[in-house]
């Protein structure tokens, strides 16, 4: 995927250090704050939890977000709230989330999920320029379905405007995972339970073709 | 599923009206405010997404949740700054979404997703009462694995104190559901592309079951 005229300069460095906000105190075992990591997490999933303060109270919006290089994208709508929070420059805390499988213990104290997690804080920019608009928006759809952009009636001076693309460098982001099977106490473990895992994942149905679709024409992959 | 001595004297009102601030901006044909399509929302989730305002910054945690009756229950550790700053009093904003389908359109622009999706407001309690944090502990296990908890080792009086539960009315809360085809112009549907839904559920994979499972024993159903 080619993105033209984003912001392309990053440091070398691989690991962010967290800042003392970012960092996990909860099982602090679980975390992570390399970019390897956080990027991988982040790429992995298509829905994320923006949270703002409106009015002096907590809103999160579920939005679809995607990545280029340390940046972190999504899009909205200019006459949002949460657009015209942001252009307020107000921070935000964008947060994924990927379950992976129920954790079964034997007590439902050890009962527990593997997932992995992103929060990233920080204050979203608009993207100004139509081109790099126009990039990011292509962007957005090649990571969802490789290939399709070039393939859709082209966007329109007007289209452009009416879309509204935020960024955030993912500089101040920790990553929380949890792997692995229950951890049951020793005296718990002969209890008579089932225990373990119930792996989960999100999975594809059949496509449904809209009506008048081009003969010949076929469906893309889900998002991976 | 029978939870004791929470509290069940709720209005007959089958409807909230919306307050001003949950009150869809964007889009209103798709909001509704109704206790029947909101709790269903809510149940059909596992998965949320709190947020908090922390030092002045918002903080998005996901957690799991559960529904008993107009209220929504979530757990967590006493000793984390969520908990902390629930305990201060502060508001909350919880956020569900279930992802139905990728809609694909003929343009990026009328690209969107089936959805559903809940966003409640207020300020959760701690569930203080040890016999009423109990009776919400098993209303989690149940919701989750219906008959797994009286098959459990049952929980110590340190375990029922080491967990925090909150509670939250549901009485300022909106959804916001998109259904349908892609809802492209009359002059783009005959574009030589593919368009349409790709449907998404979230799938189970076979148990993994942990080391010493006493015999016998099975898995249960993977939460619905």
């Amino acid at each position: 995927m080619q993105l033209v005229q984003l912001p392309a300069n990053l440091p070398a460095m691989e690991q962010h250090p967290p800042s003392d906000f970012a960092r996990l105190r909860r099982k602090p075992q679980r975390g992570a704050y390399d970019r390897a990591t956080i990027h991988a997490i982040i790429d992995a999933a298509t829905l994320c939890y923006i949270g703002h303060i409106i009015d002096g109270r907590p809103v999160v919006i579920p939005t679809f977000h995607w990545r280029y290089e340390d940046r972190v994208y999504w899009h909205g709508s200019a006459a949002s709230r949460m657009l015209r929070a942001n252009a307020a420059g107000g921070e935000v805390c964008l947060t994924v989330t990927l379950l992976d499988a129920w954790v079964l213990a034997r007590t439902s104290f050890n009962h527990s999920a593997n997932y992995r997690s992103v929060l990233c804080y920080g204050r979203p920019s608009l993207v100004e320029d139509a081109n790099e608009k126009l990039a990011a928006m292509k962007g957005f759809v090649e990571r969802l379905f490789p290939g399709r952009w070039d393939r859709l009636r082209p966007p329109t001076a007007q289209e452009i405007k009416a879309t509204s693309i935020l960024s955030m460098p993912l500089t101040e982001a920790s990553a929380k995972i949890r792997s692995g099977p229950p951890m049951d106490n020793d005296e718990d473990r002969s209890w008579p339970v089932w225990a373990g895992l119930l792996p989960v994942h999100l999975a594809g149905d059949p496509p449904i073709a809209d009506a008048d679709v081009v003969s010949g024409q076929e469906p893309p992959a889900m998002p991976a």
